[in-house]
């Protein structure tokens, strides 16, 4: 038996009529330094408008990619809203990406157009000679002439196309599953992997954004978007903002500590959203400089975890409630949030904020042991996070229909390569990598939870663990510990520090001490190199 | 371009996992009289998985009709979560219905099934008879002997029938456009017209209805269900409550004032909906035995206009905020809500609090005048009111495939019937009826706003406005005026203390007086009589 409901297909040029009539006066505001630039939902409409007859201009149709190479700013608002609305496909490219990885999606995505930022045309330039599909280059407050266009390349300003257009356009309705953005994922290994977002997936996932156990904003907010638009989605800001009504506020490229709180003493922003380095920044410098943020009720962080300490700090010295929130690229982003329950005592409701949250309703969780079977949600059990729901990915792009690296989806599931456990009550806690994570006898031991108490041995500055082979037990956990100058340790003595910490068949006994853990360009620690430094013989373990 | 989204299916059956594991602390509890018989979501579950064990027992399989004959308790709120679930069609039929049409509207169904709380049996015993597709009975908190099933119907006990079922059912994930549940309209003319919701659009509907911008609430509330679960859809109340991981609260057969208000003092609700009718019964008891109802943060009304004095004795005496909705059966029922926007002065708030409120994304709207054309949301332009979305219906349930009413359609909206007004940012005014505007020379007066108006006159006890023909204008208002008893007043002087008050086309030039004004059963202005006396020469008509 059908329904009856009308066949409306979640579309985002709906989304974009909407906020330009119904939500016509809320407005996005861009930091210029010493003030705002700002546009009202209703211009914002106009001038969506105008960069769609001005893509169309360009040869711009449904299904073409059109890039951008920008900060945070209302032109890629603009962009964000409108390029999706008239049925091409906004890719977001992320201007932190290594240039070989840049050139790589950019090629991959087949990019028709890029609106670039002047203020990054020259790192723009040292790129643009390998794209090999953009045939026309937009440039937003900057010269067009700065721009070393290659032949074929044509390049225009920003307000000279759009300028004289039309400031309205005719947006088609496509069906909800046609695509509406892309995002590749910046992995440490193999080329990045796109992930296409459709009308469908950036509706529903703006629906959750302001959810009450989402990010919970409304048109009430006026929501500070530090986390970059060529992020993970945007953290689906964008289209969430539209849909509630919410003012936006963009920091374009005033990212530093210093300039970040001028703008908020001046905006006074409701709601924040950025990744934990950002707070750790900001937090150092109010320590030095204080200052009243207790305007921003809510700050949303995720992209790596929060420590505790830092979420004290914020609020116990700053009044600002941070909300821990876990996602990825390949889950638009937003999956788990860290609301605690209702009526907990504080202590608890602690412990349940340093989680990685509970998920909603459209966000299936399961976890999968090595073994592949299902684990219970019993606050114990550890196997790696999997999920499912329709703003979750189920392939990566492939231009050419060859599936790209199928291991990462298990039966519809995408897998996460996060390995956690949850509580009976739904809360999702991390404890490592799939890649990371000691396989021990059937059970898994995270090499996070032992570098982290380690930690707290005085003589210790930095420790890494890494499995490696045991014939009895599959894998056993190496700590490379690195002393702090002028300490010693013995490993029988770090050993003894854990042992009220850990069950007894989690303990290591093989230890070495190094000089210093190996590390990622972005400071990562690189376990890859510690295993391939271990595999060679080159570190001296201490078998307990 | 296809999006790599998953095609994962919008489904009330992973509502109900998720609600039975990651909400499994939350609570439905209904009134007894003297206190509350509560399950958590957890055995809501449980008792749901015996439930479809036990229907599919019956022969209940994918798309079959089960019907409810019910009061708000825990059980109704188990078929609710159950039924659909299982792949099933739930429609709760509404007890208060003329007998001729519930009926009429359950063979039309073709419900298989109907669940009967015992206290209702008596009232159910006089329709079974009459139902022909009905061959199970399910009675819920009552005595199987005391159904008179025909031949061919067997009744079951409801704690038999589930005792002893598994408690996990594989329920199946169904295309998201299948049927979930059933309403009729109960239009004042004609059959009752069937709407079919599907999973897509509860699902949808539900994450409106917890939006910060619907009804907002969350797993902090304690959600007091007043509004009938056969009513309208259940506004949405036990799919939004599972998808938030609120608990609610159900008050059975207890609706009187009195004992609303005394399970209000034990149960402390939090967030409330139901009619205006029932609040203005609360408000006189209130008003006659002053209570603490301050626990209720907000209390949603919809169904028909909220008085606004209503709203300001709710607010300024007990500090409780009525939030006024728009919606209708076949709007799933959630439209319009009337948050005001943010920042404006507290007697504009009041002003936007009046009326019917602002749509979401999902629900466009528009207004149509009398030609077609769609008018400008200006504030000022009366047209009829049209709406489109994925929980909007498109057509009316048709078992044989004819078309029910398709002039209710408009190329894709529903034409909904209602007059009104939209403001440039988004807020609707209804004023009138489509049936009752008076189309006077292209342009609509509202009979709703004349009786208003006229109803302030000192000598008037109340007044109905009917258009009648016009050779000229099309059709002309038609003021009935029921004076109060010993006054007296002529036309002219009626007519004098509108004229600063609309504008002088608008002002009525027929008048006549009458002893009543002819209403329905539930009450309301019966102006379909009033125009039958009208055409039959039955008034006496000044004209002025």
């Amino acid at each position: 038996m059908l329904s009856t409901m009308q066949d409306e297909q979640l579309s985002l040029a709906t989304l974009l009529r909407y906020a330009a009539t119904f939500q016509g006066d809320s407005t996005v505001s861009t930091w210029t330094g010493d003030g705002v630039r700002t546009i009202t939902y209703r211009e914002l409409g106009a001038l969506g408008a105008q960069l769609a007859h001005a893509l169309r201009g360009l040869g711009i149709g449904v299904g073409d990619r059109v890039g951008t190479f920008m900060w945070n700013n209302n032109e890629h608002m603009c962009v964000y809203a409108a390029v999706p609305a008239m049925g091409a496909v906004l890719h977001a490219l992320n201007i932190r990406l290594f240039p070989e990885q840049l050139v790589y999606v950019a090629n991959h995505a087949e990019d028709r157009v890029v609106v670039v930022d002047g203020s990054l045309v020259p790192m723009f330039n040292q790129y643009l000679p390998a794209l090999r599909t953009v045939r026309d280059v937009i440039v937003v407050n900057g010269d067009p002439a700065t721009v070393q266009a290659p032949e074929g390349v044509t390049v225009h300003a920003w307000g000279e196309l759009l300028g004289g257009q039309p400031t309205e356009y005719d947006f088609p309705i496509l069906d909800e599953r046609s695509a509406a953005g892309m995002c590749y994922t910046s992995g440490t290994t193999g080329d990045p992997k796109g992930v296409v977002y459709s009308h469908r997936s950036n509706w529903l996932h703006a629906m959750q954004v302001i959810s009450p156990n989402g990010m919970g904003f409304t048109a009430a907010d006026h929501v500070l978007a530090i986390v970059p638009l060529f992020h993970a989605n945007a953290w689906g800001l964008p289209y969430a903002a539209m849909m509630s009504g919410a003012d936006v506020l963009m920091p374009d490229r005033f990212l530093q500590p210093g300039p970040l709180l001028q703008m908020m003493a001046a905006q006074r922003p409701t709601f924040a959203a950025a990744v934990p380095t950002i707070w750790g920044g900001v937090l150092a410098q109010l320590d030095a400089a204080p200052q009243d943020i207790a305007h921003l009720r809510t700050v949303v962080v995720g992209g790596s975890a929060l420590p505790p300490a830092m979420m004290h700090a914020f609020q116990e010295k700053y009044g600002v409630r941070l909300l821990h929130a876990w996602g990825m690229t390949e889950t638009s982003p937003l999956g788990s949030v860290s609301h605690p329950p209702t009526g907990v005592p504080v202590e608890e409701e602690w412990e349940y904020r340093y989680s990685q949250g509970l998920f909603p309703a459209s966000v299936r969780a399961r976890l999968v042991g090595d073994d592949g079977a299902v684990l219970p949600n019993d606050g114990k059990a550890v196997g790696e996070l999997e999920v499912r729901g329709p703003w979750i990915t189920g392939s990566y792009y492939s231009p050419d229909g060859k599936e790209v690296d199928p291991d990462k989806f298990d039966d519809g599931w995408l897998r996460t390569g996060d390995v956690g456990k949850i509580t009976p009550n739904g809360y999702l806690t991390l404890v490592d990598r799939t890649k990371d994570v000691i396989k021990s006898g059937g059970e898994w031991i995270s090499s996070v939870d032992l570098e982290n108490a380690i930690l707290g041995h005085p003589a210790v500055a930095e420790a890494s663990v890494i499995g490696i082979p045991d014939a009895k037990w599959d894998e056993r956990p190496l700590v490379a510990v690195v002393l702090k100058e002028g300490v010693t340790a013995e490993p029988a003595e770090l050993r003894e520090f854990l042992a009220d910490k850990f069950a007894k068949w989690q303990l290591p006994e093989y230890w070495t001490f190094i000089d210093e853990v190996p590390k990622t360009s972005v400071g990562k620690f690189d376990k890859k190199r510690l295993r391939a430094r271990y595999a060679d013989g080159d570190l001296e373990v201490v078998k307990l």
